[in-house]
């Protein structure tokens, strides 16, 4: 067994799932207003933030104010946030093959 | 979006990527040495041990010693490991399928 695992090219910062959930959400090009993803995911302001930076320090996402008073933040992917997001999902997929038994 | 993400079902034991690697490696019932299992998936010793710390507490593996003097450690899916594996890879899936833009 000298084949690594596709679990090992695994990039926790991508991986980990509420950061995989950002990124599959924004995905599409879409951007999102931070209660939204805050709620499609379950997450406290605190947690979703937390996240968030952890991704933009990593350049996968961008996060933007918008409106005056009492601002809105907006969130989209960049392209090496897609570019990630397609290289775990292409892990994902050999992970589900290689467990599934061969029937 | 009041349909919760496919990312909030999934369980930290289990989708943390060694440990996923560990299962999806023993998911065909096959019972691997622990040497084996550390080097397939890039590991050192306690690493591995740590991981399989979490997942034998949650019931998801066994671990078994067999041979006299420098005897080794075996390492096997329970039933439960093996239904916490198969939510993780169909939640897997889910994930996967709402990523990809519908083309």
């Amino acid at each position: 067994m000298t084949v690594p695992h596709p679990t090992v090219g695994l990039d926790d910062v991508v991986h980990q799932r509420t950061r995989l959930g950002v990124l599959a959400l924004l995905n599409s090009g879409v951007t999102l207003e931070f209660g939204a993803l805050r709620d499609t995911l379950h997450l406290t302001d605190g947690n979703l933030n937390r996240h968030l930076k952890v991704l933009r320090d990593a350049g996968l996402v961008s996060t933007e104010r918008r409106g005056s008073g009492r601002s809105k933040t907006w969130v989209g992917i960049t392209d090496p946030g897609r570019a990630a997001l397609a290289a775990e999902l292409a892990a994902l997929r050999a992970v589900i093959a290689a467990a599934e038994p061969q029937r």
